[in-house]
């Protein structure tokens, strides 16, 4: 049973206004003179590290001159906080160092641990491959993932064929044809002729923090005869459907929303939605790609 | 000769910049309490139309309760400014009636000249369409028109094949193909071919005002033996030239600057650029669909 349009855009619009909430009205952003507090308790209690909000943002201290230094002084700070278990984000500890870098391609200013990134907005970069195939009379099918259930974010929600985190120094091609392998069994052959087509942009706050991310997009028409295999046990299983079933599905609940995100950018891009008959439609386009 | 990728870089980058000025340190929107020192004074001279401006937006008098009398009263005031001389903009006064909309999809609230719209910021919408081709070996090539030397806006730059402006209650796909019939002579038959694949949003400011606006976007692969010709006069002759000649010619002063956007939209969606050996990937992509 299709949505009619008129309930799938406001279920979309929804979607993409909660994933960019940070933008608005109310968010910690927007409250005037508000301080992310967490942080300005970090910096009155720990001077030798932090230095005062500016702009509302937190700095280290000037002393703190090289990767390591800074890199370790944050973490001794980010282990003693944890024992405290006063921090939200703190409990979903991972033991992963995760860059920080202005851009993506600018050289880390040092590493944090990745669940205390969303404590100080740090942005974070992925690659999200949109895996689908063409019929004989050009009829469109997609490959979905079904995260396992034991997996620590979004567990059994629909995701992308595959996707992964950019890490420091690492290429985005890289990073694409190590994630089609390990998550999806995709050969390397096979994911070298993904397409590289979008970027889908966002920055979204709850509890545990703000998060700005910026995930580059990547189309891999696969052959008709090949299936994805579950790999690394991140999912559970793969599945093929029509377009029109996967734009329903992106209305429900059972999408992870940023993956959601990018199978709409692909939708977009491949002519499946027609502004005639969609009146938000530079709304849905422009939901996508929002940037501090 | 191909301009390296730094510099080439480097001429996009400010292309974006200068077509979303009015978000930049220093525009209008910026300095803080600056509200658009014309329409001030108009809300000050003339009580009975315009109400003061509230959040830096000029309201209409509420007694102005219909279309016909919003459109009337606005023109009334527009033409006895016209003959002060005084206002910028309204020296290119067109005599052509411009819908003003919440939405593209909206009712239009009134009409107003267009020369008059950058005054008070009125988003306007159209619709541009590259015409591209595929060879016997995959590769693409672009047709572009040379604008006319004697059209009011950017005489004799290089442009989509064909693009217009959307005017009230008429359709996207409508504009599309009369567009393409009366600027380049494409058949309704190859014109209907168009797939819509993105918008394109900016917002810049210069002398004559704010000029938010958003531009639907269509691919459209043109035959190998269809060749465009000149059709209303708006177009000086069509050129199609090998993707990597566009590419490099994005970076000239050769485009109109919106136009420019549309191509590149088009490099990034088609995959005519790399995200490993592009840094600045990610910002091409959001500097093409800012808005308000």
């Amino acid at each position: 049973m299709a949505a009619t349009n008129g309930v799938w855009s406001e279920k979309i619009l929804h979607l993409l206004r909660r994933m960019n909430n940070f933008y608005s009205t109310g968010s910690r952003r927007r409250v005037e003179r508000e301080v992310w507090r967490d942080v300005e308790v970090l910096t009155e209690m720990i001077p030798q590290v932090f230095s005062p909000p500016q702009g509302g943002a937190v700095g280290l201290c000037p002393g703190l001159d090289s990767y390591e230094s800074r890199s370790e002084a944050v973490d001794a700070v980010l282990r003693s906080l944890r024992q405290e278990d006063s921090i939200t984000c703190l409990k979903g500890w991972r033991d992963e160092k995760y860059s920080v870098m202005p851009g993506c391609s600018d050289p880390p200013l040092m590493w944090m641990e990745r669940a205390a990134t969303s404590l100080f907005g740090v942005k974070r970069y992925g690659v999200h491959i949109n895996g689908y195939t063409v019929g004989e009379s050009g009829e469109v099918s997609m490959w979905l993932a079904r995260r396992s259930r034991t997996k620590q974010t979004y567990p059994g929600l629909l995701d992308n064929v595959a996707a992964g985190g950019l890490a420091a120094g690492v290429g985005i091609r890289h990073t694409l044809i190590k994630e089609c392998q390990e998550e999806a069994c995709i050969p390397s052959a096979i994911a070298a002729t993904a397409r590289p087509v979008s970027t889908v942009s966002y920055t979204y706050e709850d509890e545990e923090g703000v998060f700005p991310e910026s995930q580059f997009v990547f189309d891999l028409q696969l052959p008709a005869d090949f299936r994805p295999r579950v790999g690394d046990g991140e999912v559970l299983e793969f599945h093929l459907l029509p377009i029109e079933k996967v734009k329903e599905l992106l209305a429900s609940d059972d999408f992870k929303p940023n993956s959601a995100m990018v199978v709409l950018d692909f939708l977009i891009r491949h002519a499946f939605i027609e502004p005639d008959s969609e009146a938000f439609y530079q709304e849905l386009v422009s939901g996508l790609h929002q940037t501090l």
